[in-house]
């Protein structure tokens, strides 16, 4: 994703030619509304696109906890969403695109100022003529807020409170998310750096799993998991589900990537997009291809859950740069992500960090995995290592004092017997399937 | 959703410059295609997310009712809205815009008056130039009545036969939806006295929540549901569904309301689309979490069935005015959307009112309160409550009728023990869920 | 679908008014970019729709099998889209649209030869101004070679092997859908000849039924389906699944026809993608309804899953031609595909063909039907037939050498043992609904 909200002005033109003295200053005064309309539309597109991965974050994780804990699980993403929307309008969007209102340059942008759209009917198009129309920017950056909201709740499922869970996503997307996001795409210093991430594979991905990873240290491991050295399974409750929510990620994808061409009103804009499209696919389907013949060679039985994850680590590994890959750079990139998948859910494992959905795996470490690779195109290697480093230690050290002082001020983990019980009957009195007896 | 089919056709003259006066009749002669394509595109994509809507009642309903009756909950969907399409087309469209041909003048419209398209490959554009193409506008249409009759399905679910429900909603989608909403949209009477509804929090939903409140009112409540005094809960049996469906409708309804611009081919217009999807977003999101912190406060247990209801009664608040308020403003119209159900469903039940899914609160009273909350922005009381008064009376009345008749003639009540026994095995032999035991 | 790839360069002038002499060259060097963007943007749309198609497929197989095979017809779904993804890049595009690189004329193109997109940033626009993006381009008929492999995965569940059943969809995506599709949409001797398949009803969706035919031919009837000459029922699991599986195609098929009209840039195109997206919209609705009649007035009871299968034969029925028809002629089309369903399904369990999903009714039979049915609209009988005979001869006889040289080499059916108690657990070792017990 290019900078947006400090790009000046653009008076696009009419392509028209020129007509004559007398008449080259009236043409002049006649601006080109397509591209802005184009552009407007890239963005509503996009944004609903990428609000559907929110459905499709429900769904994965619906799936793959156990019964007992789907209820909660489907509150916690509903709510983590309509939060998101609230405080990215609240606080977020003016703090990640401070244009000239820095408190600390580069750094820390204006707090508290709540996001104000046009005013309804622009009377006189061409004066309005900007970029494209601040409604649909803040629609579709918000998106990505919740994103990253929504990867936090996957890793932490089966054993956080609601109400401690929910506090700290106040925090990730009022706070954390538009402060780190705003040194790259609101012109911070990572963009001066000379630091690439182009629909964020850092700001958004890795950085939502950092915020998880600090969780699932101070939180542990859900009772039972690890027992006498070894792993024990806790399989998903309804892979139909999970599979659903694979899904339509990627269909929301496109949005999240594509969008972030954050133009569509020239020829080489709406063919970068339809490129940025067909990459996306392609790493993905890479990543679930790779992830299902590993699993095959690996374990003997192939394996759905890490297949799902392998399309969903190839998506996030090219998530940093869809646009500069070819057809096959693509599909290396996105199978990197399946391999990524494969090795490091039994390490998190061996390391007794217990990430129910495999969130970390996914987001964060194919998140640096694309991130680094940008570097290939790029060649400024520096400027890479610089920004996963910047973003990860802000991210996971703020992320973990926030989850400290929850946990001393409410208690962020439930009681062994609720938790043993399912989160659903306990914290809610609710169940997903009463009707579905217990096997 | 201004006033369609009785617009002039628009010749939308490219925004050249003079160029002087022997070309100028040249130049008048070549009009700006891109607003036609643009708008029409509006009308396509704002019809498929609408299409969309009946899937999310779809799995909303076949969550929330109990697993003995989801096959027929299903099949009621897919068939109502088949039915729809078929007679939106035979007599619903042209009666309700009827452009010249009212019978009573502003009141009822042509009757019987199949939809006929343009014609393939229309040679000359500049000659063809409307406003949009019919066959977009009508497939949007299409998807609005369609919608209608998706809210009456869940009210009613779990008792009704499906032959005549499905007779109701021919009644329902050929006449008494497009007769009230041409009173609006189509430019009759109401449109005439400065009634506001933008996207139809009153047209569509009330008007829904009408249909529903009578077919339950004669229907009577669920067997059990009512016992000494006391509302017994009858819990849904797959809420991961409900969510899914609830996802699905926030996510139609950006074309819902978006799409209600009816235009999209300047700056002021995709400005305006913009802000409509904002705030929409806005008004879901905020529906949400008040109904979650309302039911924390209330209960002490946070409720996810009110928590999704709470963002479609956001939805539905925010309809009748999705552009004129802030966000600001959307958030207070969508958080009172959320408290109406909070305490309109326990209302209901101490009523004896059985609707099984919470339609009555989310789409008849949530979209009274966002038709009324329309005179904030425009004043104009008087026309909204006489707007409200007689979409209600119409449609509560002539629904009522229709449930009489079919009540004498073919009854409208399955069997005590076919209810009993689920819909699903009794009236078409077919389980939804046939391995899955009862708990 | 019109040609395409074979289409010489369009620049797109500018309908400016001559200008006078002087003024001329320099406004013919000027070409109107909306056109190239519109059509771009339909092929972008619409190929995320068809994507979208894949978890439709996906939704409605897991569905339709019991509980203990839903695991592996979710890995069978995800990984054959990712492996369309690959081989399409690899082979198939290119294999498909040979322009001048025909090895034998009109009947096979290319090989081995990846598909390479536009560079990034086209720099100067009206130099690279094309009639759309290839990167579009390829996206969307991407979806369209993996739509023919998910066809046949529904027919052959419940008791093929996964990684034979791979290997055949390599084949198939990589080689017999690229060269039969070339024959008409790649400029080949089909289209020469005169035969019309707007979409691919014959293309499309009857070669993946001849493919599941062959297969289910030679892989046998599951255990237990035909004992004592009565057919056994075998209910599908999840019937919410379905029927969510079904809206999603549903929503997919306006990106499938509509995005076969192949631009957006004109008025007179865009009313064409609006007409388009009516019809396929009746037609499906017709085929709904009039199966939900017929097994009412056959059976006595309504049942859903014709209904669902009679929505999706309607599309595949207007699939060969949903521009040319009114909406009267679409309800007719696609009203027949409904009876085709209810009457072929029982027919194909008569001749112990056993299509889990019925797969062969909807996409093969109702695919030929609309086939033919574009006759009444071109008068050119011969070439239709001609056309359903050629795909189908080579279709189904490629697919049978296919499937007999893996049941040589590999064996293409699990063990008995493994069969009744599920692919799952045997060839997975992983439930989809673990906690869900059998009853």
């Amino acid at each position: 994703m290019k900078l947006l909200k400090t790009l000046a002005p653009v008076v696009a033109l009419a392509a028209l030619p020129t007509l004559g003295m007398a008449q080259e200053a009236e043409a002049a005064a006649t601006p080109d509304i397509n591209p802005y309309i184009f552009t407007t539309l890239l963005f509503l597109m996009g944004g609903f696109l990428v609000f559907w991965m929110a459905a499709g974050f429900a769904m994965l994780e619906a799936g793959l906890v156990r019964s007992k804990n789907v209820t909660m699980q489907l509150t916690k993403n509903i709510a983590l969403f309509s939060i998101a929307a609230i405080m990215y309008w609240l606080v977020g969007f003016n703090l990640m695109y401070p244009g000239d209102g820095w408190i600390v340059s580069g750094y820390l942008g204006t707090l508290f100022s709540p996001t104000v759209l046009e005013p309804v009917g622009l009377a006189a198009d061409a004066a309005a003529l900007d970029y494209a129309s601040v409604g649909s920017d803040f629609f579709f950056q918000l998106m990505f807020c919740a994103t990253t909201a929504s990867i936090v709740s996957g890793t932490l499922a089966e054993r956080i409170k609601l109400w401690p869970f929910l506090i700290f996503v106040v925090v990730l997307t009022g706070f954390i998310y538009p402060i780190e996001a705003s040194w790259q795409w609101g012109g911070g210093w990572l963009s001066e750096l000379g630091f690439s991430d182009f629909a964020g594979s850092t700001l958004v991905h890795a950085a939502g799993g950092w915020a998880a990873l600090a969780g699932a240290l101070i939180l542990g491991p859900r009772i039972g998991k690890y027992k006498d050295g070894r792993t024990v399974p806790m399989p998903g409750s309804n892979l139909a589900l999970a599979t659903l929510g694979t899904f339509i990620l990627w269909l929301g994808w496109f949005g999240f990537n594509g969008g972030s061409q954050l133009a569509m009103g020239t020829v080489g804009d709406v063919t970068d997009v339809s490129r940025i499209f067909a990459n996306t696919n392609m790493a993905a389907a890479a990543g679930a291809v790779v992830a299902l013949l590993l699993t095959q060679v690996l374990y003997k039985k192939p394996d759905l859950t890490m297949t799902l994850n392998g399309a969903l680590a190839g998506l996030v590994s090219i998530t940093a740069e869809p646009l500069a890959p070819s057809l096959f750079g693509s599909l290396i990139t996105g199978g990197i992500g399946g391999v990524i998948v494969v090795f490091a859910v039994p390490m998190l494992d061996k390391m007794k960090i217990d990430d129910v959905v495999g969130a970390i795996p996914v987001h964060l470490i194919a998140g640096i995995w694309g991130t680094l690779a940008v570097a290939f195109y790029t060649g400024n290697w520096g400027a890479q290592i610089t920004g996963i480093i910047a973003i990860g230690v802000f991210t996971f050290v703020v992320s973990a004092v926030v989850w400290f002082i929850l946990k001393a001020v409410t208690g962020i983990r439930v009681s062994e017997e609720d938790e043993i019980n399912g989160l659903d009957m306990a914290e809610l009195g609710m169940e997903a399937y009463p009707e579905f007896s217990k096997g």
